[in-house]
C-alpha cells in the first residue's frame, strides 16, 4: 500500500496540532556513555512521551486531522503494543472510540495500557495477514476510520514532529538515529531532518532479526514477505512502501545489529542514563556502539522511542 | 556532633557555587500516578543528577567552599556509597583527592562508579564506629577535609539547592517529601522551602526499619543507637543531632513506610515514570500511598533521590 509522503511544512502542521495533547519529552545525556564512543550523545526519551512511546505523535496527529463527521465514526488499527495504546489514547482526547486488533503473544503490559486508555481489544493471530484482515472486518462493521501504524501520511507526519523538537533542544546536531520497524518514525523524521538542514546525516537500526529494510534498500526492491526473529517486539513489522521511498531519497544510512547486541545497549541505558527503556529503542545506542568510527566527534540525536516493558521479564 | 544549621542565603549561595558543575534534573510527573492518589505529583528526577544521585549537590558545595590551601589536601569521608561517589565527583572538578571509606556489603554498581570517578576507596567493618574510626585515621595521615555525608553546613546547604530549583521548575508546591537517612536532604529541603514560602508542608519518609528520626521526634530526644534493618541501603544512617533540629524546627512530619510498600512503590515508578530509582528514593512515593488523605487534592513535590541500581538484583 503506497500513501503520500507528508512534506516538511505538514510535520510543522502536526506538531501545532498535537501541542496541546504530547508532551516535550526531555533530551538527556551522559558523559559516561559518550566517552564509551567518543562522541556527544542527546537522547530524545521518548519513552517519557505520553502513553510511554514516541507512537502517541502520529496517532494524536491522525485523529486531530479527521472531520467531525469522520471522527464519530471512530477509529480503527492493528498493533503489537504502543500505536494502539497510542491510538486509544488520542481518541481519548477527541471523546471518541478506538478498535485496536492485537495479534496474541504481544507483551501483556501494552495490553493492559490499550485497556486502560479506554481503546477496545480484539485479538487476531500473529500474522500481519490476520490482522489486517480483522481491522478490514470492523471497519466495515463500525465505519472506524483506519490509522495504519505507519503507513499513513498523518502518522508519518506526526512521528516527525520527534525531530523538530529534538532539534530545538539540541541546538544543532550532525546526525540522528531512530530504530526502523515499518518506517512510519525514520521516514518521519529523515523529512523533517532535511527540512530542517541539509547537512543532517540519517541512521537507521534495525534488528537483524528483522532486517527488512536494511536488505531492500541493499537490493534496490521491497522484501515484501519475511519471518521476524528478534526480542525487539516494536520492530517486526514490514517496511512500509511510502516508508522505504522516504528512506531512500533521504539516503538514510541501515545499521543492523543483534538481538545481544540490543540487550547489552539496553542494559547500559538503564544504568548510566537511569530510564526504562524498552529493547526495541537501544539499537539505537547498539548500533553506535557497533560502528563508533562512523559517529566519533560527533553531535549526534538518538530516538529513545518507548518504555513500555514488562518489568517482570527483563531481559538479561 | 552538632554543626551549625546552613541560612537561606547559604543554600542560595551554595546554588550559584555549584551551578557550573551540577545537572538541572527535570520535573517529570504521571497522570497514572496522579490519579491513583488524586493528588498533582511533580517528581524532581535527582537520578538524573550528576553520579545519579542528589548527593553531588552537598559535596560540589563542600568542594568548592574549601580554600585553595585546604583543597590541596583532599577530602575524606565515609559513605555506604552515593556520597562517597558524588565527593569524588566533586573532587574531580577541582583536581583533588577524594578518600572514601566505605562498610563491606555496600552495593557493588556504587564501588564501581566511586572508582570509575577517580576516588579512593577505603574498606571497613559495616559499622558506624568502624567506618568514623577509618576515615579520623585517613584525615590525620593525610590531611584531607572531612565532608560528613550529612552533619555538615555545605552539605546541607548544597542538598538544599534541590527545592530552590523544584519550586522555581514547579510553580509553586503545597507540600514536598523526602527521604530521611542522616538527614542532610531533609534538613537542606526544609530550610530552603522555608526560606520560599512559609506555608509549604514539609515531610519525611522513612522505612519502617530505620525509623530513628520518627522515634527520635516523637520522644523529644535523639536515638542515638539501633541496628538498622531494611533494603534502602541509602537510609540506614542514624539521623544527625543539628539535622534532626532542623526536622523539629521546620515541623517536618515523618512518615514511616515498610520494605514491602517501599518496593511496591519503586515498581509503579519504573513502570509509570519509566526511570531507574533506587530503592530508597520509592519511600516517598510509598509515603504518600499510604497516607493519601493527608495529600489528596494537593500539588507535592517529592524528590527522588537516586537512581544506582544493581540491575541484576532488583527487589521484586
Amino acid at each position: 500500500m503506497s500513501v503520500p509522503l507528508p512534506a516538511f511544512e505538514d510535520i510543522q502542521n502536526a506538531a501545532a496540532r498535537i501541542a496541546p495533547h504530547s508532551v516535550v519529552t526531555p533530551v538527556l545525556s551522559s558523559a559516561m556513555l559518550d566517552g564509551m564512543v567518543n562522541a556527544q550523545l542527546l537522547f530524545k526519551c521518548e519513552n517519557l512521551q505520553r502513553g510511554g512511546a514516541f507512537k502517541f505523535r502520529g496517532a494524536c496527529n491522525a485523529v486531530w486531522s479527521l472531520t467531525d463527521e469522520e471522527a464519530k465514526r471512530g477509529v480503527v488499527t492493528h498493533s503489537s503494543g504502543n500505536h494502539g495504546n497510542a491510538l486509544a489514547m488520542a481518541a481519548a482526547t477527541r471523546g471518541i472510540a478506538a478498535h485496536v486488533v492485537v495479534p496474541e503473544g504481544a507483551v501483556r503490559a501494552k495490553l493492559e495500557a490499550i485497556e486502560q486508555a479506554g481503546g477496545i481489544v480484539h485479538r487476531c493471530a500473529p500474522t500481519i495477514a490476520a490482522r489486517e484482515a480483522k481491522a478490514a472486518q470492523i471497519q466495515q462493521a463500525t465505519g472506524a476510520v483506519m490509522v495504519h501504524p505507519y503507513a499513513d501520511t498523518r502518522v508519518m507526519a506526526g512521528q516527525g514532529t520527534t525531530v523538530l523538537e529534538l532539534w530545538r533542544q539540541s541546538g544543532g546536531l550532525d546526525a540522528i538515529i531512530t530504530p526502523i520497524g515499518g518506517g512510519g518514525l525514520s521516514s518521519g523524521c529523515a523529512i523533517a531532518a532535511h527540512g530542517l538542514a541539509l547537512a543532517i546525516q540519517m541512521y537507521g537500526a534495525e534488528p537483524s532479526g528483522a532486517a527488512d529494510a536494511a536488505e531492500s534498500l541493499a537490493r534496490g526492491a521491497r522484501v515484501d514477505h519475511f519471518v521476524p526473529d528478534t526480542v525487539c517486539d516494536g520492530l517486526r513489522a514490514l517496511i512500509g512502501e511510502s516508508n522505504l521511498e522516504a528512506l531512500r531519497e533521504h539516503r538514510v544510512n541501515v545499521i543492523t545489529v543483534s538481538d545481544e547486541e540490543t540487550i547489552a545497549a539496553m542494559k547500559l541505558l538503564w544504568q548510566h542514563l537511569k530510564l526504562v527503556v524498552e529493547v526495541s529503542s537501544a539499537t539505537v545506542f547498539a548500533a553506535i556502539l557497533k560502528q563508533r568510527e562512523l559517529f566519533a566527534g560527533r553531535r549526534v540525536g538518538l530516538v529513545l522511542t518507548g518504555g513500555n516493558v514488562d518489568l517482570d521479564t527483563l531481559p538479561w
